[in-house]
């Protein structure tokens, strides 16, 4: 069908590169591959597909696996990344904690780093040399060295605006125009790449998760912060200024909860850990999880309530689905995505007991004709879904790179 | 910039459709113009544009405008699109009217008719007979005759899903799987394609509005019903079942106003018209624009009241503001477009006071890094938006058509 009014602009050089990205996603479905497996799941031709694997071969991104035959025909190739080819660190950063991850090519995850963030103290100086340590712990525990790494990808909450500079401007911690991706790279002499967490979480949703089976969805991430990524037709919809997913900086309740953003009653301030602190503040003062210190240790303490079946912790719980539901309605109403997956550390710790709860909810705030086919669930992706965000997008801008270095035979096709 | 994960599928069927209407608004644009004008334009190569003209020139769509020489160098055309090549219907059809269009090829007025609907009498019968009158009507001013029409496009309120058998489902209406595509096809003996006012002003305001600047923007449509159209990098974003848009029943305020949705505190319950009398019966139940008996009544007494410096109505103008840069924000916040027009019948009758006061509120609600360079204006789109967006929806059909009629040639190329 088309689209009215779409005014896509395509070179043979963007469908070029679109298409090496193909390739890559279909070795990611289907594993190890023929050329021709590989044509028809991307729907591209035969000859694109064997141009396309030649190039990926010649650079070494690729490697033959095995050499097959089928009863008389002639042998082929089965195709794999090579996962030895180089190594890329996604880094998660957050108020509480800093993640790092060492994958391979085939971003198979290889070690990992974590350093802890105290989220009352939050100067430059300090949240750089979590990154830098935990990058380093990273490393040594993925068995390999800073020279086999082909670059790092940064996830800085907040909002991040590569095009612009690679400023980071994070309202709770009062940075303003950090120039975050130049000192890291100077401090770690590697190419750094920084984007905002909803980008990262929603590339690994779209590569791993619930975007094999569907190419739009939000992606939902809860936690000290709130938002959403989205992606629409296949397309991470970033706006113009990266800033679009901030979804937990729309209103729940006009005039309601004071939000760390300056407004009264976004979203964030009902959903986000700190919005359950006062939801359960409201209904039991006293409580035990609360005054324990850190959210992830408010968290923690809720999870442990839910399986003892605390009363407090379970009025807590059909509140905070409440509130969830009604702001997911409010996505779904919006943007008609006929998937909503939950992501983040605290998404993590309540999604046995908050997913079922909020899918008994949502009709009650869904339009009719949106909710058919509608699906609510647990993120898929396995592990830290930022930084595998963050490492996709740096294998991206690798593959890249290599592709820029013969641009004359990119343009010839 | 690669989008990430970016999963776009085009085959050259594809592609070529793309450029005909690449040519097609790049006449919209520059009015009559080059081959070379074209190109430039459009991005897309000189052969290619030379393949497309001649098409279209084939198929009577484009007219040689005039020929003209520069210097001592070839003499060149200056094509347009032919006006008199067939006539192109729209149709807006709101709760309180139906308003139909005939429109020359290149989307010129030629007439118009309407017919007034009575908002609490919304039977099939009484709307079709409203429709197929308003179309004589429109046939009879616009100086043609039924013969010469290629296509009728009609907007309807509610959920439009074409794709699954053009049903609609309007909840102010109880219409359940109306087949109105077909009922209408029959009595017009004409093709009929109809779909939602939010996919319609969206596409007119991407050819002819803040479109032609901008390829990302939200098309608020104020009027009974309130919703937001939405383009995004170029691309009419309509969602799963069509039902993208629908901001009007996105929450302002959780357990507030009824809204008529089923669902309580929704936008269009504070900013539809009906919003306004609520808002208005509680600051002054006297007040003699209450009880006028129709919407567009009130709201034409609530003008008037502002140009007479009524300070209740003003009261009501400041409180609508506040709920509009309000849900505004919530839109910006999540999606970070650049550009937000207002349309729809009340917008019109109240953009010379809303849009100043909703500017002026409009940082206290939208995040500091989605708000440098975001303008809101009340929509430059001439006339009926719906109408035209859907007499454009209907242009595109028609020369798909004229596509499907050499498919032998399109995949030659």
């Amino acid at each position: 069908m088309n689209e009215g009014g779409r005014v896509a602009r395509h070179t043979a050089r963007d469908l070029r590169s679109e298409n090496r990205f193909e390739v890559l996603h279909a070795l990611f479905d289907l594993g190890p591959s023929s050329r021709q497996e590989l044509a028809r799941h991307t729907g591209l031709s035969q000859a694109t597909v064997t141009t396309l694997v030649g190039e990926f071969l010649s650079e070494g991104v690729l490697t033959i696996a095995a050499r097959e035959r089928t009863g008389v025909g002639r042998p082929y190739d089965r195709l794999a990344i090579d996962p030895g080819r180089g190594r890329i660190v996604g880094v998660d950063v957050a108020e509480t904690y800093v993640v790092a991850v060492v994958h391979d090519l085939a971003l198979g995850v290889l070690g990992e780093g974590e350093v802890a963030l105290d989220e009352h103290e939050n100067g430059q100086g300090y949240v750089v040399d979590g990154i830098v340590t935990a990058i380093a712990r990273a490393v040594e525990a993925g068995g390999t060295t800073r020279e086999r790494i082909d670059g790092v990808g940064v996830s800085m909450p907040g909002h991040v605006h590569p095009g612009a500079g690679v400023s980071v401007f994070a309202p709770n911690w009062d940075w303003h125009d950090v120039r975050i991706e130049e000192l890291l790279a100077a401090r770690l002499e590697l190419p750094v790449h920084v984007d905002n967490p909803l980008k990262a979480v929603t590339l690994s949703e779209m590569w791993f998760g619930a975007g094999r089976a569907v190419d739009s969805m939000a992606v939902v991430n809860l936690g000290t912060g709130v938002g959403a990524g989205i992606a629409l037709n296949g397309s991470l919809i970033r706006g113009t200024t990266n800033n679009a997913g901030e979804w937990g900086h729309t209103l729940l309740e006009l005039d309601g909860r004071p939000c760390r953003c300056g407004r009264r009653g976004c979203v964030e301030a009902y959903v986000g850990a700190a919005g359950l602190e006062t939801t359960l503040a409201a209904l039991a003062p006293d409580h035990p999880a609360l005054g324990l210190g850190g959210q992830r240790e408010f968290v923690a303490a809720v999870a442990e309530g839910l399986l003892a079946g605390d009363p407090a912790v379970a009025e807590l719980l059909a509140r905070t689905a409440r509130f969830l539901a009604a702001a997911l309605g409010d996505l779904v109403n919006l943007l008609n995505v006929p998937t909503v997956t939950l992501t983040g550390w605290m998404s993590r710790a309540l999604a046995d007991w908050l997913v079922p709860a909020v899918r008994a909810e949502l009709p009650r705030h869904v339009l009719p004709g949106s909710l058919p086919g509608l699906r609510v669930q647990a993120s898929p992706v396995p592990g830290n879904a930022v930084a595998l965000g963050m490492a996709a997008f740096t294998l991206e801008q690798f593959l890249a790179r290599l592709g820029l270095a013969s641009p004359a035979r990119a343009r010839a096709q």
